[in-house]
């Protein structure tokens, strides 16, 4: 066993593993007799298809089918899970090809990003982005070693030469994937020509939209009172009044629907929702279209409009997934220089017990009405979040999400819930990425930490064994499925 | 390995299990030497008598010593851990018999409210309330097939057959419960006429009362000037001046104690706590007892009252129990048309160490008196209670409590507080169950979590094993019967 | 197996234990592949120097090299992680020694003291107090039974006869403990005679300082302008003025780093930071420096020093710590009665994401800077921390600390951190101890702990064993050398 003087910073030498990358046996638990059960259980669902109803992957890869441009542009550069591990080390997001807002220089040779990736692939050890990483190599570039300095250059050639075949496209992936159905995130004002492009080429995979109306519902979104007015133009509807502007986004989510959307999405900084009066609703819309909203009235209105996305759902079906709790852009100078989504979205202690009572009130009780709530806050799950859903009809609980989809994420996540909200009260797994090639990866993992959770409660005679089976294959599939309606 | 196509909704076709519904080892860790510990700690603790300090049992099951109605009567009807899982799963509550307060139709044939339950009984896997049953169904009525829709009617028949017999009347249960002692709750209102029942029928049953005051000292309480009225008539004391009101607690503790009362519990929605003057007290008690109080001096009373009931238990020597933490009845709706109980009380974050002061700069140090705190918040276990109850003489832990009366919870209960508190500032098992038959399933589930805990301890050479013996003991029984003074 | 009648209270009889009181396996998996993989790992790391770099040891010991003068004054009466314990359990602080502000009379007798210790023994139970106690008894002194009242005075004698030879004097006992480096902790006002002492003796044990400016940052420290004009009269800069308070900072920083400061540390009741101007910061001065400074005005006193700090460590290079998050002196009567530190400090919830934000605006992004965060709110770590950690390149998480520096606590800490932050965004173990003896004990017990969840990560192929070889040498040892730069 080697011992060098430390672990940050520098990096280790290039070394062959001994290991394969994929141990068949990852993530089951070591006792024999459980790993056996775990081992059982996962062999009934490795296959079922892949059902990714939450998800941000880029409608324009399956609409033009053109190859990924290279290894860095596909692992590095869109993966926040991956640079900000990096930046957290002292490389500048420069240096591996970020995007600057003033189009200032950074990196543009692949091969340089991918040297300084692999060169720092050692700080990833313990974390899922590892794990997925690791499963992408060996199972689409059939790599047999660990990424080090070592074997960047091998590494990168090897990967960028798969990328140039055909079995590389977009497509094709998805298909090798095995990918039954994957949602796409869109705002109203998207026209969906990506999605128009996918139905009109023929092709069967099924992608579809999903309604995600922050520019339009957030008050302090930028651009919202410009956005009111684009809503409008879309659909004909006079936006600037509060009756135009629901029945705009009754429209709108017509729309989506004839765009395969089952399912709207809500991102708000925390779970508060209201329930005013029309008269009420109506004032506030007056205060909140108009520059110079408070912060005040800018939550309560995303509070009233998450009771009338429900009131919507209600008509139209759409399920609706409510995904609150993270600061956005926590770290000021870098949006200054690089924008959102740079890995810098800090969860935050989010409260729903009260939060939720004046949406809850008005529609916790129908059972025509399916709501996905999500957290950051993981002392929700047991106090909050499982109390809620093993109650309301309306409720379900969404799968450990964001940093949380990871094997210890997930695990708590089963623990927490389990005993209060059963299973039939979750959702399955969503993998919520942007990173194309961690879908299976994503999915993989969580196929094996619930096959692992439930052979520890059959080991333990807290289940049988046919009903293990059986959640097995409902926490793969059929749950996301039935809650999705897809 | 069968594949349904969903676990939520339909229910999975009747089948015989092959295991029986009680495994020898349930609960127990997999791994064979600590299993063969924990098994060894469990036998020596298995056969102990039941002591069950708190709880909501109805004291006039004993009283009368009637046979109980029907099986759905007995384990459907009452248990809102039952029912609510059920309602959120789309069953209404009125298909399952539960009383509607105005009095309108809910099913009324036991057969058809148990067929709905087997229907539906896949929904409790992975939790406490299916170990608890299925303990019931095999220990009390030998029924050694999992519950389902096709074994509902010969199951409701044999468990009918069997509540027709003297053996299933409630003394004979309690008997064969190995009951030690059971604490039921009544109001400080409460003739304690069941009470003096069964006092009076001979029988040796020893069932005894708590105190818990809420409908006296909660001025948010329904009926509360009301109540205070009727507490004066009942005790003799002017209850409309602060002193006949301390002075009717006095004399009504004293009357519950000859009922067997060692303790008094208090439910309130936080834990915060009041010292004032004897001024400041007799002029907000002035302002509580007529109508319109404020929200804040309804919360400030309940506050200061936790320290009068201190000053009483130091004089009169019964336990205080605080249970803070619940909002209760979240759900409008069903409050409206149900009533209390439903299984829609949620917990909230709930902070001690800063509302507790107050409380504990006046007794804190005082080693005659006995505060037990419980939580539904499991983040303040390692924070707060722990710490306060490892430095404070008067604070001990409560067991984990209601939602978290279940495997994960009372193993995250020990790996939390033993750390910083150790094992002799808890007080043992608390069922705190209306479900009478649930009673030695609960502990039960309690002896097996604290040996395979304990287990793990011995297994990893932290304890060694004569000692984790002695804890095993005081743990299911030694504790409860100390901090209680039973 | 014994089964007496109660744990609390009464002691347990005498016994000699069968098992020695340290097993070779103590803390590592019962499951026998993963303890295989936990002994390899640790066996490669057991016998590493120690890194001590934040403690409370007392420099005197190691200037003035004198005796310990008994066992009670060694193990019992400076530790309040044994007093606190039996004080919770109706133990008077005066029987144990400690002593009363006004002088009043306590306990003398160290045979005395150590019996009451001995008979209340079993308290420790299932706490990372009796793992130390139990290392230092047999490691220092070759104890090979439990502790009891049955062999209090023969323990109290054999130590006691240990701590008059050479070989247990303060720099005997460092060379033995194997300490490469250790850091004590004192306040801008202290002279550091203690250290040149040290330094003038010739011996070379590598004692250094650490610069805690709480009693001059802190307007609500006792004494507070008292010792803004000590402060001055030490430096010779006019520190009445926001300018010279400034300047004495930067010069008694320099001073502390000659003798070997590489860090300062921050003890505040919350992780509040600002970043005011220069203006409104001199203004901010003037208002703290006079009496009768509010509550806000001293928190945002506190939480602009922060910044400040910061911003001398990227001049002179002294990595700063932040301690947040207890309620000190939680019980009033032991302050007046006893003083601090009398384990009565509680830990409440606290924040870091909003907190913490106007420091990383301003410095989060340096590279040359490194801030280490610690928590007594365990619910931060897979919320906050690990996320703020896992992207800041000034942020580093340091260890589980002080209620939670125990086995449970530190696996904790990995699960909810690693696969956010990593390791190489951790530092490493501090003992952060004022407990001399329980040093190595303290360094055993983490190194332990790590290499088990190490152990489990390669079990289940998580990780591959030649990582978790570096990641354990790196957790041991060569993180904290870096982080703390010794």
């Amino acid at each position: 066993m080697t011992a060098p003087s430390a672990l940050a910073g520098s990096a280790p030498a290039a070394r062959t593993s001994a290991a394969p990358l994929l141990h068949p046996d990852r993530l089951f638990p070591a006792e024999p007799a459980v790993r056996a059960i775990a081992r059982d259980l996962y062999s009934s669902v490795r296959d079922l298809p892949i059902l990714s109803p939450h998800g941000h992957t880029d409608p324009r890869w399956y609409a033009e089918n053109a190859p990924f441009p290279d290894p860095a542009q596909l692992f590095v550069v869109p993966d926040h899970y991956v640079f900000r591990m990096l930046y957290s080390q002292g490389v500048p997001l420069e240096e591996l090809g970020v995007p600057r807002r003033d189009g200032g220089p950074v990196e543009r040779d692949g091969r340089q990003i991918w040297r300084r990736f692999a060169a720092h692939y050692h700080l990833f050890r313990g974390t899922p982005t590892r794990l997925w990483l690791d499963h992408a190599f060996s199972t689409l570039f059939g790599l047999d070693e660990r990424l080090c300095a070592g074997n960047a250059d091998a590494t990168y050639d090897l990967i960028a030469a798969a990328l140039r075949t055909e079995a590389f496209r977009p497509r094709a992936l998805f298909e090798r994937f095995n990918i039954e159905a994957i949602a796409t995130t869109e705002s109203p004002l998207d026209p969906l020509k990506w999605h128009a492009m996918i139905r009109g080429s023929g092709w069967g995979g099924r992608v579809i939209t999903a309604y995600r109306p922050d520019p339009v519902v957030d008050p302090e979104f930028e651009g919202f009172v410009g956005n009111l007015h684009a809503f409008g133009a879309l659909t004909g509807e006079d936006t600037m009044s509060w009756r135009g502007y629901l029945a705009a986004h009754r429209k709108r989510r017509s729309f989506f629907k004839s765009f395969g959307a089952t399912a709207t999405d809500h991102g708000h900084p925390s779970a508060a929702t209201a329930d005013l009066t029309p008269a009420e609703a109506e004032a506030l819309f007056e205060r909140v279209k108009v520059p110079g909203v408070t912060p005040a009235d800018a939550e309560l209105f995303r509070a009233q409009m998450l009771t009338e996305m429900a009131r919507l759902s209600l008509e139209d079906g759409l399920v609706m997934q409510i995904h609150p709790g993270a600061v956005r852009n926590h770290n000021a100078a870098l949006f200054d220089r690089h924008g959102r989504d740079m890995g810098a979205d800090i969860p935050a202690r989010t409260d729903y017990v009260r939060a939720l009572k004046p949406l809850l009130d008005r529609f916790g009780n129908e059972r025509d009405l399916t709501i996905i709530l999500f957290t950051l806050d993981e002392t929700a799950y047991a106090r909050e979040l499982a109390p809620l859903a093993g109650h309301y009809p309306a409720l379900r609980l969404g799968p450990a999400w964001w940093f949380f989809d990871s094997p210890e994420g997930m695990r708590r996540f089963r623990e927490l819930t389990t005993e209060t909200a059963g299973f039939a009260n979750t959702v399955g797994f969503n993998d919520d990425t942007r990173a194309f090639p961690s879908i299976p990866a994503r999915h993989d993992v969580a196929r094996r930490v619930d096959c692992a959770y439930l052979a520890r409660l059959v080991a333990e005679h807290r289940l049988d064994l046919d009903e293990a089976g059986e959640i097995a294959h409902a926490l793969a599939y059929g749950l996301a499925k039935a809650a999705y309606k897809l």
